[in-house]
């Protein structure tokens, strides 16, 4: 029998608790802590789970840090909690899985993985796609050499439905609350330094123009090594959830498509119709989540390397910063740490 | 809170683990026991999950069985055991699950439904492919009446990979062990009475002919209301495990194509390349096995009539039988009970 | 410069305009005569394209045959004249082109077969579909040995629109009219003779009755090489012209998917649309019509071997015949010639 | 019989005799007169064809012009030869269909308008893509409203194989010679004026910076009505000719998909092989080639507006000269005429 890996998770909204049915799954993990501020919906979990896991709220986030059989946390809190408790969770030694943005700005962020170094923790920005089979296959390809180099990648991502504008007026911007996803995405897959950041932007919906906000952005990268990477990515799609990448290379080209809702065809006078895309990234990306956690067990265990490093984070959110920049001046910018 | 169902697993092979999961994340259900050989399996599934569950080989049958919190028995151990473990879990008045074929043949399985209904429990036999989201949701727009009547169904189905001979040797022959899955989804589709069955068969393996078995096979049934069905049903498929549906109606075609392993194609100098499909049925099914254990606990609580009905299955039943009768009398054979 | 082969054509309907084009289109080919009952058509067609051709109704069809400079006829009249134009055109040492059937029986194609071989001339009964570059494709890996045996060969057929039923009063049944093409096609992919025949008919259409016809047809065809075919052939579809085939292999399935009338895909909230099929045979296969052509010139010129064998055409007629026998007897019957 | 458009075309190459065959096949059209260089290919055209064109080399191009039966000129000659014959065709009062580039710059080619203006014949400027049908239904449904407003349009527009650099040399650059396609195609869709333009270029292959020329580029164009457009315009692409269009609009997106060289699919153990797309323009865009005539010869008889207007051809070259200086000055460029 493995010994299990024992966990604390922060936050219990609907990517919460997606996340503590994978820990339930998973045999190699124990959920001792659920820390949220409506501790009825924990309840409810752990009893009908029937868990041996304590509830508390956020207030009481110190009880499950000074938990000893707690070796790793898992924060998937609202975004403004996130600095606070990913610098908690490492002062007490604990390895540190994130939801992204790890914190609203570079500088912070780099403090955070300073610390986690300091500390000898792991502390895992969780960009879900790159665990996602089909992305990770993809990158693996590419990795491998047998594509050749990469001449371009292509990703767009589109949100459904459109987010309310309550919770993008307070989102931190498309660019760090969406795009920051594809940014690191096409990076990774470019592997190669940036060069250059342009970005276009557009609020279809007029409200967003009172925050700045656009609902339709495009971003192109350029890369030390000669590729470049669009970026197409907005806050509406009217047919569905909308992840897809293209990245032709010297001998192939190699694209993840979408994920349908079912596999149900019908043929009629109008033609041939192929189910919709599922609608959101729970539905889209079910074992990106199991293999992330995986990962982030193996990496608390000492079993494998982190797959999502300090420089990458820290690069996807300067990115991020540039892209706002390259809009506001209205030129491109060139990629500056 | 919803009051849970507690529930015996009888038999724990890799079918039998897999419905141990669903029960596990089921709210719904509680897992009571779980019967079967290898104690030391049921051991570690136990300490895995954490689980409050009794674990016993099979000699010890009546004590799970004797347990008034277990309402409802799921039969997944090897297909000779099901007839006895039906007829006890019944006399006991358990609801019960049980994989196909419940019994070898008609009368028996008739008197199993006969023992189930002056019992008053319900005996689901499993057959997971109507359970499906895509089979289901093409099972219900035909039966809406927007399709117009079924002219054709076409099922194709076939194993990935060949199955050992030695487990061919006591299957049952391919008529009983593998297209009943066929000829049941064809008929609950066409939804009518068969009138007569035509069958194929070849063993390109030679080794089958010893015991009159066929690795490929096709069945024409015709039904009262002019519809026609016809199954493609093979043990070798070069590319996957292949699960497909046309049925051609008056006014549109619905089809169901294969679930490829992932999302990720490649475009070279050959073409486009296509994921090939799930190599096997948990893959390609993992929904439909959840929803299977919904509808079981939906009918143990009286909330859903039972999907798979006494007639059906012992329809399914007949249909193999007439399969065989056709190939050895190389003739068409009218469809009698 | 190629010498070109003198052409007479006789029929100009639809399909014979289309032949017509392609032998316009053809630098090797010169069409000297439009042999046919509307010579008005014919006068504008010559006028339309600048020809030097001749235009004469049938009753002078001997003048065409008297020129010398005609190689070869090309036969697109309608079903009833056939026959007759064969002989007349081969007792003028003519190379001869004909639309299926060649005559309505077994007996009466064998009697111009053996005709043709006694005065040396070609006699090409034009299924066109083996001259599609994708069936011919399919045709030629299959040969080639690098897919290794057939298992089982499904080809799909469907007409649209529903012709009408005074044509189909007169066409000479479903089987013969329609379905041997399939007949011809799954039996050129197998590449083996013929053992036994099932078939299956309904007249969903209730005025076919009359006349003893079907518009909906399943045929099961076993070969000696242990492969099967199947052949779903239907006079009604609600999408388009719907012609595929999938052929089962050992070592790989290949498979013939419809032709899109576009390539315009439309995303919305009920999912993902692709184009229908094309609407007739002569949109499906243009290039089919023009390679047909192509072989033509090349056997007249003795350039190639005709491609569609005495052997095969009478297979295909006879094939037919026992269809219509396997139905009145609802029986499975043996193949014989 | 309707009156014949007699024309006269200029050049012979792959594309000329593209264009000669149509010519033959349009019942509508005559071809008077063949200008080329290498007379004994026209010669060879002229006989297999049976035409009674006269074939000339181009010193003589004033015979043609001066021939009163000619009512319009096709031109088809290398790049070079253009502007000068557009200027003495218009001389001579003859409507003028042109490949693109009409001249190498935007006051030549204003110039080559104004001079159609004032002789009162049209001048179309040969952007084929626009008449191939998938494109063409989609602009169509777009204006049509029922898309709602375009948010974004993406063209992927790739050559094969890599055109041999001593071509390139001599191409006037990526952005005129190839380029200019998408930039018209992404510009007719929007419907709107642009406002800037991004452009971004990498030359995969050295020898192309020595005349600063690239072979992958990306172009970012905004637009008034708050649309952008992407373009990712290759030399090179490992699978094919690619030409695929994506139109993101407020109810539904529209793409144009390739079309595949056949529609033979493999299915295997490394999965489902689709064809690869057509190899060249002629062989993806024969409807588009067939229908541009048709729309040439409508025009000169005053049947239908030109659809291909003097702003646009314009404007397209502007573009393609503003992407070059986006790429030289390294910053986005506002639009200006």
């Amino acid at each position: 029998m493995v010994s299990k890996v024992g966990l604390a998770v922060f936050g219990l909204g609907r990517m919460g608790l997606h996340h503590v049915k994978n820990i339930i799954m998973s045999p190699r993990a124990s959920l001792r802590w659920i820390v949220c501020e409506n501790i009825q919906d924990a309840n409810a979990v752990k009893e009908e789970y029937n868990l041996n896991t304590q509830c508390v709220t956020p207030d009481k986030v110190e009880q499950a840090l000074e938990d000893s059989s707690v070796d790793g946390v898992m924060i998937v809190s609202p975004t403004g909690t996130h600095e606070d408790l990913i610098q908690k969770s490492l002062d007490k030694a604990k390895s540190v899985f994130c939801e992204k943005p790890l914190t609203p700005s570079v500088p912070s962020t780099r403090a955070c993985y300073d610390l986690a170094e300091s500390k000898g923790k792991p502390l895992l920005c969780a960009f879900q796609r790159r665990f996602d089979p089909s992305f990770y296959s993809l990158y693996k390809q590419v990795r491998s050499g047998s594509t050749g180099p990469v001449r371009i990648v292509k990703a767009t991502s589109r949100d459904f439905p459109y987010p309310p504008v309550d919770y993008l007026r307070t989102s931190g911007g498309i660019f760090k609350d969406s795009t920051i996803h594809d940014l690191d995405m096409v990076s990774w897959i470019a592997g190669s330094k940036p060069v250059s950041v342009f970005a276009y932007g557009h609020a279809h919906n007029p409200e967003l123009r009172e925050f700045k906000d656009n609902d339709q952005v495009v971003v192109v990268i350029s890369y030390e090594n000669g590729s470049v990477a669009v970026v197409d990515n907005g806050r509406w799609c009217p047919y569905g959830y909308d992840q897809r990448l293209e990245v032709l290379c010297d001998k192939m080209q190699l694209s993840i498509d979408n994920k349908g809702v079912n596999h149900l065809i019908t043929s009629g006078d109008q033609g041939t119709l192929l189910p919709r895309p599922e609608d959101n990234f729970m539905n889209r990306y079910p074992d990106a989540y199991r293999n992330e956690l995986e990962h982030f067990l193996n990496v608390v265990q000492g079993k494998e390397e982190i797959r999502v490093s300090k420089e990458e984070t820290i690069q996807a959110m300067r990115l991020a910063e540039l892209c706002f920049e390259s809009i506001e001046k209205q030129k491109t910018v060139p990629y500056t740490e």
